[in-house]
């Protein structure tokens, strides 16, 4: 029985002096209200934070990696033990990625054909084979709510030779992917736009991707290496020949200026690593910018990272505290950091959407950028 | 002003059958009703946990090292960020020890004399001096609620000599540390026992300890590598002589079944990192004694670690989900480990105390070894 129909989505609203547009995705685990930000959990857990923080935090959906969880516990592992929402204890939507951007970047890639990638492991160097229908197989069993089309991601920089293969093979893909997904016609399927930055790439990728008529609309191979200003012109390439009435994912997109830019460019949806993954490194958001919390200057700080912070960090440590534990290495200050970036990404785009609500964006995009020091 | 008087303790109930008590020690931070555990928050946080999860817990003190807070962040920075209470957001009452046993047994040791300790540091190889006027300094700057006399610890096995030599040492020290503490005299200081496992000298020991008058009376050299009987010789040698009216603190026993050992033997409270250390290596308490989690046939284990147990660990997650964690080092796995172990130890902490309250300690204790695999 195909339970397409509890999946939906509508713009409720489109800012008037910038494409940022207001929106709800419906899923069988629960409503996303977009412009929304995907928390990573790359191994079916948000590093260091238990599903109810997250809840309290405001994230309405997360990201897992299907390569990772292949690799372990195993697909089948997640589905034996009932999908990746019973296993991680999260009652709320999750979107899966492919695989590909993975095999791109973390393993080792020994042959890429049109039938598939085969790699090696970066845990263990064992052998595998990634075909579209693997990875729609292999979504299946994790059994997340939003789930992507298999893609090759091209580097930054790239040569227009390889660019257009890598656009071109994705775009067999996702057609094969279309057709083991109707099979099944569980989850939100979204077929990814490649076409690194060559404006005419992006163009051709995205009409074919539009042509599929899937679900859901990703643009990939962004956020690679290139500058924000390379991104933006393809997201205003791109953009335009998008069908309103389909979400919009940025795959890999997390800080707090290109999630501005690219929510005034249409995109509806981000996930990224970067708010988790720079506070285990120590470092934090502020409205003044990022800061190093490791820094000698914090030793006997008694303040918060942020005065009027909300989030627990803020509220019961101060930055001395948390440089001992950081500098101890001890789990409770990655924790901490961790919570606090979360709740500063969420609560951004919370403010955006208010923004948008209120005929507010450009002035409140503006004001942030002015304050924000990189 | 004097804050002596905030402390108390008194034995409420003196079990029938074996030397267990039941007891209140009131402090400024709140009452301990022991027998009590603490967990180890070594660097003024007990690994992967928050305050307000340790609360929830059950937990009614815990125990930070004033050697590692000495070397990171410094007790001089600890008190300029408020003292320990304030630093770590923790509202119940806190011991230190005094750091003789972290010299001992984490440090390069380069010298002893009746002075003190000169040492270098595990973090930095860098040269420091303990002194029993140091590590009281040291203590205060730190401000916890009971703190210990500065003690030399003997190895075991270790020679008669050496066990005496040390003993002495030790004694000198508790004489030095107790003039220093009363110009203060605003927190609840113990006085350390040693002799090794000789019984000669731990009477010698005891009685000399018992003569200082401190409010507090520790135990300590015991869990060092000797036999669990071996221990209990030494309670049985020392506690005869022991006040009733003063608190006994057993140092570094935390295991489930020696814990009812020493509480049967007259102990009162117990420090270990046991509990949360073996947690962090995948370790978890049942009922029917240790498992290891990461062993594959918890691998598509849907069951929780312990049917029934009302942990956050056992009430939301699969024996299977945590293997996941624990082998990929994801810091949810150790933080639910950790969770379950420590409300296991805390929960048999109540079950003590309840039991001993209703006359059923022996049996109580009878019944867990029994079922208790090691």
């Amino acid at each position: 029985m195909s339970k397409e129909k509890s999946f939906q989505f509508e713009v409720i609203k489109q800012d008037k002096q910038t494409r940022a547009r207001l929106g709800v995705l419906t899923t069988p685990h629960g409503i996303i209200y977009t412009p929304a930000f995907l928390p990573v959990g790359t191994l079916a857990t948000v590093r260091t934070i238990t599903p109810e923080e997250l809840e309290s935090l405001g994230t309405q959906v997360v990201l897992a990696n299907a390569y990772h969880l292949y690799l372990q516990p195993g697909d089948q592992v997640v589905k034996k033990l009932g999908g990746l929402h019973k296993m991680m204890n999260w009652k709320r939507p999750i979107m899966t990625d492919s695989g590909g951007f993975q095999v791109f970047s973390l393993a080792k890639l020994n042959k890429i054909t049109n039938k598939g990638m085969e790699f090696q492991s970066h845990v263990n160097g064992s052998k595998h084979f990634f075909t579209p229908k693997k990875v729609i197989e292999i979504q299946e069993n994790l059994g997340a709510d939003l789930i992507m089309s298999f893609d090759q991601c091209a580097p930054y920089p790239c040569s227009k030779k390889l660019a257009k293969e890598a656009m071109e093979r994705t775009h067999l893909w996702a057609e094969d992917c279309k057709k083991y997904w109707e099979e099944g016609n569980k989850q939100f399927l979204y077929g990814i736009i490649q076409g690194s930055t060559y404006s005419d790439l992006r163009k051709q990728s995205a009409k074919f991707i539009v042509g599929l008529d899937l679900p859901g609309i990703a643009i990939g191979g962004v956020s690679v290496g290139e500058p924000p200003s390379k991104m933006y012109e393809v997201l205003d390439v791109v953009e335009p020949l998008l069908p309103q009435d389909k979400p919009r994912h940025l795959l890999g997109v997390g800080s707090p200026l290109e999630i501005l830019g690219s929510v005034s460019r249409g995109m509806d949806t981000f996930d990224c690593v970067l708010p988790t993954r720079i506070a285990r490194n120590g470092a934090v958001y502020t409205k003044d910018g990022r800061v190093n919390l490791k820094n000698a200057g914090f030793k006997i700080d008694k303040d918060p990272i942020e005065k009027g912070c909300q989030c627990y960090a803020c509220k019961n440590y101060s930055c001395g505290y948390l440089r001992h534990l950081l500098m101890t290495n001890e789990i409770l200050g990655i924790r901490l950091t961790t919570l606090h970036n979360l709740h500063f990404i969420l609560s951004l785009m919370k403010d955006i959407r208010e923004s948008i609500k209120k005929d507010r964006f450009e002035e409140f995009k503006k004001k942030f950028i002015e304050r924000y020091k990189i």
